[in-house]
């Protein structure tokens, strides 16, 4: 078999084998395919597309190119929950613990932030003591005692995925269907969880713009899910404003701590009850609407808060500051962005919101780049909000005050206004099964 | 100005600028754009395509990566002649002397070969003595003096699309029409005629197998050239079966001798007569009838011959060998080809024929090889004839027994038989100009 011929054949948009597909992945892996072979093949498939059974056998060739986890001592149906990603997605650190409350087992790992979107490792990091490095067996022990945890990907988790996704970055083939579901779902595979939620976000936050492409997304990775012998359900969610009102690591926390002892309502609090629904419907089996019920539940009776205190203490982590959020560490410098006329907030840039935070240092540029857990930003005011000048809209907060002029000017573009109050659209829009 | 932009711009169909291709093409000349880049937007032309505006600065903008020839001295306008390359091609050996018999200015740039086709450096270099690596002023001096001289690229000579096509062939996109017309048209330009002659063929020993893609090939590069101010013309002819009788070097040198004294008509005679007078049409202006006779007239009044003689003589090659042909080295080893049955020879696969002479030791399989001058294949059969079991088709020459018996091999896959004459296609299909 040779890397030329298969790079033809999608050329000529015939259908490539698993075996293939298999040599090509294979030899991603291990480098014996040069890279700008591999570079050809991809924007072939960018141009061309592929078929369900190919994206099939793409996604099990690169879960198969490293090792899943090894998840049959823990007792029950384990969940998995995935957010394609967005800017101030805190809802992992809420829905794990409601879920776990309801009684699901699920086993969470997730990635480190870089570019404009945080990750969710990087925001339990921020609590003191919190290890997101555990192994294998204490894993075991804490899910089966406590019903969940949350920790960091390991290293040789579908390297051949790492290899072609580090390529599609420079070569302009980062936005292809194709090539996205095969990426997530080759990661999701290996983890090994018997149920997975995915929540797919669109809008000017989120990896996919347009909602129809992120229906088909989530369509096609619901297929490969099922495909791979799991249950599986999409939620398809609209990111054209940053979740909540804060971004940034610890300030993330802290929200989220609201929200679990029922101190926030809201679109946080509304997304992270229907993910949490859906994750125990697909354990249980219950009905949605009585398994939305019992999310609700668990945060008005403080379950849920009490499950998430449970898993930070089995995992390190410094309880105290959360019972009490005053004991997170403060940033040193504060501006604050004020409104500039009168009127309606129509938009808020979600993507520059993002570039904003990173440059207060709550995430990475580049993937050596350190963080800063106590910068980020505080929104006060939303989409569809009326102010007055003066108002104040955010508040910017960081340790390293360079940059926080920058932040400031980035944020001040982010922000559009109108005269007439703008329509807000739903933040759920579809579940696919 | 990035690299990735200008991927993503031709990924979404869009038209490159001047300034961007030329962005590629530097990038690609001093390396500072990794192969993974370029592999990407190779890969995103040959399925997007593009327009004439962008072929025409690629084909520049490639032309400028090196050096262009100065023929500033050269007294008259200067032609040239280009073939896409054939099994058995020796035109230029023919066209060059009568041309320059009927006063034309010839500059010929020719190339080695590769594959299965040769080049026309090496089979001049058959000739003892012969030197293809001339300066320019001695060039000149020649030009001005006999009217032609026959020499090899200088090694500096587009070096971006020597770049853009090594990649080309490992990344499955070589069969490009704008890359292939601005390709070939780059290094024409940069040999700095004042009029192109082009020989596109078409057919199973042809880069381009079917006419129609020849055609548009053809009309493209005629496009080119006089949108770079030359004058241009293409001939469109057929390479169905070999050119001639002979295939390898000297056999091929012998073979055009006998044309240029007049003592072998048919195919290969047609096409020559044809092309020179286009070239001296092109050149002089004179009607294409009449640069016909006068074609026609060079060879049988003597002065085509005699002016090959005194090229060959400019270049430090033994004419002595041109007038007895007796006298260029004979291959150690020989074979016959015979008939399996009774028959017309009803096609003759010219690429297998090629690899059966490089196999033979004619050519080169890859760029290191050696040549065995007077290796190669005498045919004595083609199609359309008529044949006994035991007949010879072909006789095969070499000098290294080793690989006689392979060669055998792939010239007897190359025939095939059949009960009923077969059509023989006519030769030149159409002028373009």
């Amino acid at each position: 078999m040779k890397m030329y011929d298969i790079i033809a054949k999608k050329r000529d948009g015939k259908e490539l084998t698993r075996e293939e597909i298999l040599f090509f992945t294979k030899g991603c892996s291990n480098d014996t395919i040069p890279d700008y072979q591999t570079a050809a093949l991809l924007m072939a498939i960018y141009l061309n597309g592929m078929t369900d059974n190919e994206i099939l056998s793409l996604t099990l060739a690169m879960r198969d190119s490293g090792e899943s986890a090894n998840l049959s001592e823990i007792e029950g149906h384990t969940v998995d929950k995935h957010s394609t990603g967005g800017v101030g997605d805190k809802t992992t650190m809420i829905v794990v613990p409601i879920a776990a409350a309801l009684g699901c087992k699920v086993v969470k790992m997730s990635g480190r932030g870089l570019g404009h979107t945080g990750g969710t490792v990087d925001k339990l990091e921020s609590i003191p003591g919190f290890r997101t490095e555990i192994t294998r067996n204490r894993l075991v022990v804490i899910v089966n005692s406590v019903g969940a945890c949350m920790v960091g990907h390991s290293a040789n988790l579908a390297p051949a995925d790492k290899k072609i996704y580090n390529l599609r970055d420079v070569t302009a083939t980062v936005d292809s269907l194709p090539l996205i579901a095969s990426s997530i779902m080759s990661k999701k595979l290996a983890c090994a969880s018997d149920c997975i939620l995915l929540d797919v976000k669109f809008g000017s936050g989120a990896l996919m713009t347009d909602m129809g492409e992120a229906m088909s997304l989530a369509n096609e990775m619901v297929k490969i899910g099922k495909a791979a012998g799991k249950k599986m359900a999409a939620v398809l969610t609209s990111m054209d404003m940053p979740l909540g009102f804060a971004v940034g690591n610890s300030l993330e926390v802290i929200e989220a701590v609201k929200v679990l002892k029922g101190e926030q309502k809201g679109d946080l609090y509304d997304i992270c009850i229907e993910l949490a629904a859906h994750m125990a419907h697909l354990t249980s089996g219950l009905p949605i609407s009585e398994c939305r019920r019992l999310s609700i539940e668990a945060i008005d009776n403080g379950t849920a808060f009490l499950k998430f205190k449970e898993i930070v203490a089995a995992q390190g982590g410094d309880t105290a500051c959360l019972d009490n959020t005053e004991l997170f560490e403060r940033a040193e410098f504060c501006t604050e962005i004020k409104a500039a006329r009168f009127g309606y907030i129509s938009h808020l840039n979600t993507q520059l919101i993002g570039k904003a935070s990173m440059e207060l240092g709550a995430g990475r540029a580049v993937i050596d780049d350190k963080i800063d857990h106590a910068a980020g930003i505080i929104l006060e005011k939303k989409t569809g909000d009326y102010v007055a000048p003066g108002d104040i809209i955010a508040t910017l907060y960081t340790n390293d005050d360079s940059m926080i002029y920058d932040a400031a000017v980035i944020f001040d573009s982010a922000i559009e206004y109108a005269d007439s109050k703008p329509e807000t659209p739903p933040l759920i829009y579809d579940v696919i099964k």
